[in-house]
């Protein structure tokens, strides 16, 4: 039974597990570690967490969740493995995979570790950015699941699946490729049409009266936190560089289009690509 | 007294104008004119006109609406204006704005027309996509005001007014300028991302389960018409090329910042475009 679950890295991942855990399994106690004492604190006033807690209280847990920057969590996970008991878990929730597989890839306690990424989020950080009911109806990532000893992954998904979650299996290679494309891209694109925009426009502050709601969705991920995703980008160099290249590409040809007056190239290129609509359809 | 209203194109746009103007203005009379003959008698089913015309009947007009694709508008437009009284107006409600009002500066009826554009829409497109309040608190920039009847001005940004738009003045060159950064750019932004994980990604479908509401926000935009967007582009080519050379410059930059292992730098650039959040909490 899964009595005494500690998240690490109460922010907005860590936090709403919390929240939607407490909510769902009454029965356990949900104990919060953070480098922040002022995130501790809130999370604690808010109802995040029933109990502070620090990383010498991990030889009682049932469960760890680790919820912080990818670099921090492969530096931590390997000590977390060593504090544990044989009948622990510990789970990690970041955004790259490969890094965090290979650091405990020969670690003796590596069957009581599980990799996965809940495909879940808002543009917000900290304990103040948790809500409840975030990972409803949300893909799971799990990686190299052979790896976990199966009991502790059974517990795990059980949990998973009460709190909305639906698991997908996945190597961490083809994991970290795709989620370049399908997230890490995003955020970039975003990222660099809020700098566009605030370069061109910063002197002229009530010139975004005229944006409208397709630039603010647009740009919304450029709110995310750069202390998160800075590390993502780091360890997802090489794929994050492919797509951006892509990217680039695909901007420059059109533009190039327009230069050409090729309008006709122009539509077809929109044409096509408004079949984003299905997938969209499928996503939902 | 605006009586007659004759909205010409019931989609997104001209639709959620007719639906507005039915319900704050019971007494007057909306008539739509639409090349599409299933789009009008669309719009007539679902409500949002009273009656369908044709473009003879607008010397019946008080008001004219013209909610077509930019270079269709300006096509139509001095026809519109031979056709009408003195005592009616013609207002467009197009995206661009420079070739509009240069297309009418001679035009002997110069003064029956206001030239405009309600910052307003979504990514649907037809008379099933137009909706109730789509103009509440909204910006409507409006271009050489002064070149308008006062009188027939006075009565259009009442009938605004009641829709819940507030207006803003502006000269044409301006607008097509920063809209290029704040609309526009956006609007690419988003079909570029969207071609490159289709391209990606569309041998492997299921790989879109990994895609969360961050794509989905970014991506929204790359789901509208290109029919409606392909002559905006064209219309203010010269502003959207130089968007796209910063936004480009921008990427590639941020690239490079990756390739070189430079993460200080890389988390300094979201670190200041985070300041988008200030912006965008403006426009709220």
């Amino acid at each position: 039974m899964i009595q005494n679950i500690y998240i690490i890295g109460v922010g907005l991942i860590g936090g709403s597990l919390a929240l939607d855990i407490k909510n769902k399994r009454p029965g356990v106690k949900v104990f919060g570690i953070d480098n922040s004492q002022d995130h501790l604190n809130q999370a604690l006033e808010l109802g995040v967490i029933d109990q502070k807690a620090t990383l010498e209280d991990l030889d009682q847990a049932d469960l760890v969740v680790l919820a912080i920057p990818v670099d921090a969590s492969v530096q931590l996970l390997p000590k977390i493995l060593d504090t544990i008991t044989d009948f622990a878990l510990v789970a990690d929730v970041g955004s790259t995979k490969v890094d965090i597989c290979k650091v405990v890839e020969n670690h003796p306690k590596r069957r009581n570790f599980l990799a996965m990424h809940p495909i879940a989020g808002t543009e917000f950080s900290g304990p103040k950015a948790a809500v409840k009911d975030l990972f409803q109806h949300k893909t799971n990532i799990i990686c190299e699941v052979e790896k976990t000893a199966f009991k502790l992954q059974e517990k795990a998904v059980n949990l998973f699946n009460d709190l909305g979650m639906r698991m997908r299996y996945m190597n961490p290679e083809s994991h970290d490729k795709h989620i370049a494309y399908v997230s890490h891209l995003s955020h970039i694109s975003a990222f660099m049409l809020g700098k566009t925009v605030i370069a061109k426009e910063k002197n002229e502050r009530d010139i975004f009266d005229m944006a409208g709601s397709g630039f603010e969705s647009t740009v919304r991920l450029a709110k995310s936190s750069p202390a998160m995703w800075t590390p993502i980008f780091k360890q997802n160099k090489a794929n994050v560089v492919d797509t951006l290249e892509d990217y680039i590409a695909n901007l420059t040809h059109f533009k190039t289009l327009i230069e050409n007056d090729d309008f006709e190239g122009v539509y077809n290129e929109m044409k096509d690509t408004n079949y984003i609509k299905q997938i969209l359809n499928g996503i939902q």
